[in-house]
């Protein structure tokens, strides 16, 4: 049981707010993605989870998620909040990760002692779902952090991933972004609980958000909102701040995406698993009939006997 | 069973070249999820499938993708060749099936008694994979199409199952998209065959293509060709025809996506299976550890009692 030893020699680093065992933690889960759940279970059996806020922001490439979310995370910082950020990474299976590199550079909060900043891609060459999401949610839950921040790059699937996962949603536009008619036609719109104009120094800011109320206020929807924001002139974060702390208690316990998350969990790690198993088997001269049956037979004896009656 | 005397009816209507028989038979095989592989396989030992060239079509939205398949197959048609067309379909879960009407409309083709025009969605709630790709080919290589050419609408994952099942790919680009560097840094240049510059009547279409030879002749790859089209003024469609036709044979010998190809179906009916178990599960106070329990047992059931010898 090499990942027990590994987890009980980390665990009181990890109780002892180290950054570093927190990474390790996660890191553990990546290698041992079969055992995930006994992980996680061991886990929240040891330390009591936080009970975290988690805030997912999406957009468009270009809207500014990134300055967004650093002038915010800036500002809950400073307000004494632990933070925890977790990027996600579209990474293609054929370029590999080098988009995430530049994201990574434009946070200048590595340095600061509440927050903390991990970045997952959108796995191989089998699959884009972001796998992990929960996983590392609940190891985040675990460590303790007030609340948690999920950036992904606005790409229809992970959009969907992240409403499941979030507790509520930010979508960030941008006046110049010039996807506007793109966004209404994706649906993405749909998603957000909140929306986040930036950008609101540019000349044409007024006549976009105004337009953008317009199309919320005739969709006659509760809580949803419209914040204007000008990362670049770091305007307009106190009052998203405000109703973000605001609105926190209603998000958590609203219990409407709550099957959802069980049915997008339980999915997520199944297709984990065939995706690993898939990804390392050797195939040589074989039917797709033949390897069906292999990957039922291993989800069959992976999952079967694991104290299930029948 | 009921899709038997379904399928039995349909037959000799398929066999006619019905092409509302061959509606049907794919819709047989949407309503019969878990008979899948089976009617595929009865279908192909009732008629010997055609080696159909499967053409992926690929390519940021704005591209010109849907005029250029327009163009390109009255091409194809009045050379006497049969068509299929499969339109992709990004809807998302929550906006539904707007889009695809804007691209059906774009064809004009409909009329045409050598080409059928088949659209899906990317299905539902639970996923954005596009999970039955694989069948609808089989049944339209049954139905004995000469070419099969599939649309996409250039998003992330979805490129990369076109990559998988078609036997090449085209990249369609444009001068005007502006999103040149999108797609370097998504890294969807990678998985094409060949490079269409469709609108070389802009006039930055030059520029565009001499900056695209570049990059792609430091890629030092063989075969990655670019040609130039304009859908408009109806040119360059002639030498894209003649490409496609001189490599058909090495692109359908090529076995180098075969294994993955192999995976991937496989990959694809498993997420189905899970997600459709999953979209009609009824969850009431049930925790998600008793549901991937519930999942897994279906699994077992459906696929281990078939012929599987432990």
């Amino acid at each position: 049981m090499q990942w027990a030893e590994r987890y009980e020699q980390l665990l009181p680093k990890f109780k002892a707010q180290n950054k570093t065992a927190l990474a390790k933690m996660i890191s553990l889960l990546e290698d041992n993605y079969l055992q995930t759940w006994e992980i996680i279970s061991r886990l929240h059996s040891d330390i009591q989870p936080k009970n975290s806020y988690v805030i997912g922001v999406t957009g468009s490439p270009g809207v500014g998620k990134s300055s967004f979310i650093s002038r915010l995370v800036s500002f809950y910082s400073n307000k004494g909040q632990n933070i925890g950020i977790i990027l996600i990474d579209p990474s293609s299976p054929f370029s590999g990760g080098a988009f995430l590199g530049d994201r990574v550079r434009m946070f200048d909060l590595t340095n600061s002692s509440n927050v903390y900043i991990r970045s997952i891609a959108s796995r191989g060459a089998m699959g884009g779902v972001c796998n992990s999401i929960y996983d590392i949610i609940d190891v985040m839950k675990a460590f303790g952090f007030d609340t948690i921040i999920i950036e992904t790059v606005g790409t229809g699937q992970s959009e969907i991933d992240i409403f499941y996962a979030c507790d509520t949603t930010l979508l960030i536009l941008s006046p110049d972004s010039g996807d506007e008619i793109q966004i209404y036609k994706a649906g993405i719109m749909e998603i957000a609980d909140f929306y986040i104009v930036n950008k609101i120094d540019l000349p044409n800011s007024k006549r976009f958000l105004m337009y953008l109320e317009n199309y919320l206020g005739s969709q006659n929807e509760d809580h949803k909102k419209v914040f204007g924001v000008s990362s670049i002139e770091n305007k307009g974060f106190e009052k998203v701040y405000e109703w973000l702390e605001s609105s926190r208690e209603y998000f958590q316990n609203s219990n409407l995406k709550e099957n959802l998350r069980k049915k997008s969990r339980v999915k997520n790690y199944l297709f984990h698993l065939i995706e690993n198993f898939l990804e390392d088997y050797p195939l040589e001269n074989q039917d797709t009939d033949s390897l069906k049956k292999d990957v039922i037979a291993f989800m069959c004896k992976k999952e079967g006997n694991n104290g299930n009656q029948n």
